[in-house]
């Protein structure tokens, strides 16, 4: 397999935990990895984890679409362009989220017929696979159709990375009824309802879920569009981070918090935002990851695992084929 | 004051828990209560209290407005006529929603001004007050002048209910930029920035906000459509209900769960829908409660004692003022 290109640059705590998180990979994993960055910045810490220079770094909050355009010697950049030129298999980045969506779509393209691509991210689920929320915020706004691809993607997605053999899709509104929603949401209930519509993705729709779904067994693919998505993400994050926070702070007065910590730690690790092995944009012509922006070495090694197995499982051409045209 | 009706016949534990609740009312609280349904099912419930008769019900997943329009002698819509003919001085319901809304609509009117109501949702924050989300659900599209009432309703809402001298209202956002979000988002952040746009309601708008911050104590007053509140709302509900059910099932294979479930019942009391009070349809020419479907007793005391509240406080006059143009 070819190397995963590692935005190095990229992320809260890059690049150090970044660069250790890629030499992990490697040596844990044994997936080859290629560091993109600068040069003088990766020296002291890359050991002998070849480097693509790039002299650009877009930061965390730079506007996404101006900085791709404008810093093409990126680290993101070209990390998209060694995917494209066939010198890496996949890119991963904790960067700038928008910048790392832009790069990707700019250098690697879309796959054929996809009219957006869209972020596909994990949820995880107590006890269960994670649930498979897309579009976690690459389109604010979105037309029916694309929400049909955003199911197919996300089923392959959601067997490919959990092995689901016919996910089902639900579709993200406020009530059961097909009737329930805004218009895109009834448009696209009836594109999704429609024979055949996600055949070729091996999927089934199961109609309309509400929020509540989502952390929860019943479901394997919650669709959405981008500004829906993110927010129902976000406010899933807030909430839960919220709750474990005071659920410490009820602990803590205890004698009995340590054994309490000790038995909650399966669902902390469950929970563990390092260990979903971060979101995928899918619908461009090549594996790209996000992992989040105050990712850790362990977040890295994760992402890379999960950018390696994409690669392995050939998911880029499954997309393809789940969403050409019949 | 005025009994406060409360709708006998609505909710999952109809009619024996709502009218538990509201004898319960009465006599731990003093807010005085007229029972509204079927005369038959609730003689022998109903103690010393009155009942205005309504000969149907609107079942819980029934359609609202065919329902409402059908069904002129429903607990909903008799209730609400209550009100409107000054027999009482605010509705409570733990019944369908949606039927709550439209019969309060239909009978009760708009205050002037007002475009469209909204349901505002608190949401419980754990050492805090809770965050008024608004619209939880009433209007799945919205324009952006509906939101800057919403954030003036909500504003209202927060200091009538919870005290909040200047609240903060944010507009719910997927970036703090206000370039970020959807076309509704953008504009209705230019009308909610303008000079004035929340000084008859006292608050001061803070920009936007992201899902991750309604459960904090940074914001009062969180405003959206219809939609996305309900999708907030509902993945929040979900969530929090996976994560409290997964540290249950992990603490109880220790054997210090005794121990732990005691120091965290305060964290559940405050997170319990039974104790918020329900929601609250604004804008609406008279105080009408919204309770959860799955309302106990508990829940309707609640419910019928920020009612009670409600109209001591004068809450419909303040939003008359609140909405009204300069």
């Amino acid at each position: 397999m070819l190397p995963v290109a590692i935005d190095a640059m990229g992320g809260d705590h890059a690049p150090g935990a970044i660069v250790e998180g890629a030499r992990r990979a490697l040596a844990e994993l044994g997936v080859p990895v290629v560091l993109v960055g600068r040069p003088e910045d990766l020296e002291p810490l890359r050991g002998d984890l070849e480097v693509v220079p790039a002299s650009q770094v877009i930061g965390m909050e730079a506007d996404a679409g101006s900085s791709v355009r404008t810093m093409k010697d990126s680290s993101l950049v070209r990390a998209a362009e060694a995917v494209r030129d066939g010198r890496a298999s996949a890119m991963v980045s904790a960067g700038n989220t928008g910048a790392t969506m832009a790069s990707a779509l700019l250098r690697l393209g879309r796959i054929k017929g996809v009219a957006r691509p869209a972020i596909a991210t994990p949820i995880p689920v107590p006890g269960s696979s994670p649930t498979v929320l897309l579009d976690a915020g690459a389109n604010a706004e979105c037309q029916p159709q694309w929400l049909v691809q955003f199911a197919q993607m996300g089923a392959v997605f959601s067997r490919e990375r959990y092995g689901i053999a016919e996910p089902r899709v639900g579709l993200l509104s406020i009530g059961e009824e097909p009737t329930k929603g805004n218009p895109l949401v009834k448009d696209a209930h009836g594109l999704l309802a429609a024979a055949g519509a996600l055949d070729r993705a091996g999927a089934r729709f199961v109609g309309n879920v509400e929020g509540r779904d989502i952390m929860t067994p019943d479901i394997d693919v919650v669709v959405t569009d981008g500004f829906t998505g993110n927010v129902a993400l976000k406010t899933l994050e807030g909430g839960l981070r919220t709750l474990v926070a005071a659920v410490l702070e009820g602990l803590s007065t205890t004698d009995v918090a340590d054994a309490a910590l000790t038995a909650l730690l399966p669902l902390y690790g469950t929970l563990d935002p390092d260990q979903t092995g971060g979101a995928m944009l899918l619908g461009v012509d090549g594996v790209c990851i996000i992992s989040h922006g105050s990712s850790s070495a362990t977040a890295v090694v994760n992402a890379t695992r999960v950018a390696g197995e994409m690669v392995e499982a050939g998911v880029v051409d499954r997309l393809r084929s789940a969403v050409a045209s019949a």
